[in-house]
């Protein structure tokens, strides 16, 4: 009967293979590596998965990985009472953040509407966007949503029930992407580029 | 100031990209993943590195992992006093068990001869190997080390100082791979494919 792996090999390979991107072979890979070779720290790699599991929570504002009640970004004094851009994951935040470009606040909604999956508007944190904005008063909210069905269908939802606010509401720019050819391009992303041309 | 993330998060990120095929950009996925998604379990990862890691250690004989002093591999009655297979790491076995073709025992030299790193004979597990022959009288020495040139030079060291046992020393066929066709074997393999040529 050919042998297998001890158990504890296995069931690390088996919690190695949940990580996404990991296949059974790279997770084997992974478990040998944190096993047998003389570089590796297993006993510092669980601890930082411990300390950050630990202190690590969603930021009671804008839904951003923080240490205490509220991120760094929340914190900042001169991020106060500018722009607030809802985006719909908290990891869609650094990616926007390393633009370099928006020095505002972020709202993470935790999803976006899909009917078909049972989430409306409830299960989003739109209640709690609201009251932010009556609180914080932005100078200008920015809907920075997936350029897809669901996407669209979000942005048009909040940008119906933030009108009464009267604050000016924008929606960041579908087109081309950077360094992409027209040859490349979709047939939807040419109509968006096309259809949001602006003057030369 | 572009924000980073917070630096429990970074550090859980510089140790999962110590992990072989992990770079920055899947190692922050990972990390977002563990600490952001709901199916995600970090603690039991945790508690499954520290586990593996404190409960497995070489094989006394082979080299394999182990739970107690001895492997599974080793401790099997069946495979006592028969063939050892001469392979260069521990890593070696289990591709070899789950060919489901070799009954017998293995021993790891935990590397090959290198001159040009200053591996030789006496920093792998030769000593001990020669005292298992002596003890363990093995019917046959299979030698299933790398195809490439440390490899050749390992097999031939060990070929050498075995032959004074006068017990039958084999090494694993090389030859064309399975699924593999003449147009794309390089030119060695097809030397030694038609080397090793048996009749048909």
């Amino acid at each position: 009967m050919p042998l297998d792996y001890p158990t504890p090999f296995n069931e690390l390979t088996r919690e190695l293979r949940r990580l996404p991107g990991l296949g059974p072979r790279s997770a084997e890979r992974c478990a040998l590596w944190l096993l047998g070779h003389k570089d590796a720290r297993p006993e510092p790699l669980a601890a930082a998965i411990l300390a950050a599991s630990a202190s690590l929570h969603p930021c009671q504002k804008c839904g951003f990985f923080a240490v205490s009640e509220l991120c760094e970004i929340c914190l900042q004094p001169s991020r106060q009472g500018r722009e607030i851009c809802i985006i719909e994951q908290s990891t869609d935040i650094l990616p926007l953040e390393r633009s370099g470009v928006f020095q505002g606040l972020y709202h993470s909604l935790g999803g976006r509407l899909a009917p078909l999956d049972h989430i409306g508007p409830a299960q989003l944190r739109i209640e709690p966007l609201l009251e932010r904005i009556r609180i914080e008063k932005p100078t200008e909210i920015i809907l920075a949503l997936s350029a897809d069905v669901e996407g669209e269908a979000t942005t048009n939802y909040l940008t119906e029930i933030l009108a009464p606010f009267h604050i000016q509401t924008t929606r960041i720019a579908h087109g081309l992407p950077a360094g992409g050819g027209l040859e490349h391009a979709d047939q939807l992303t040419l109509q968006r580029a096309l259809t949001g041309r602006r003057p030369a």
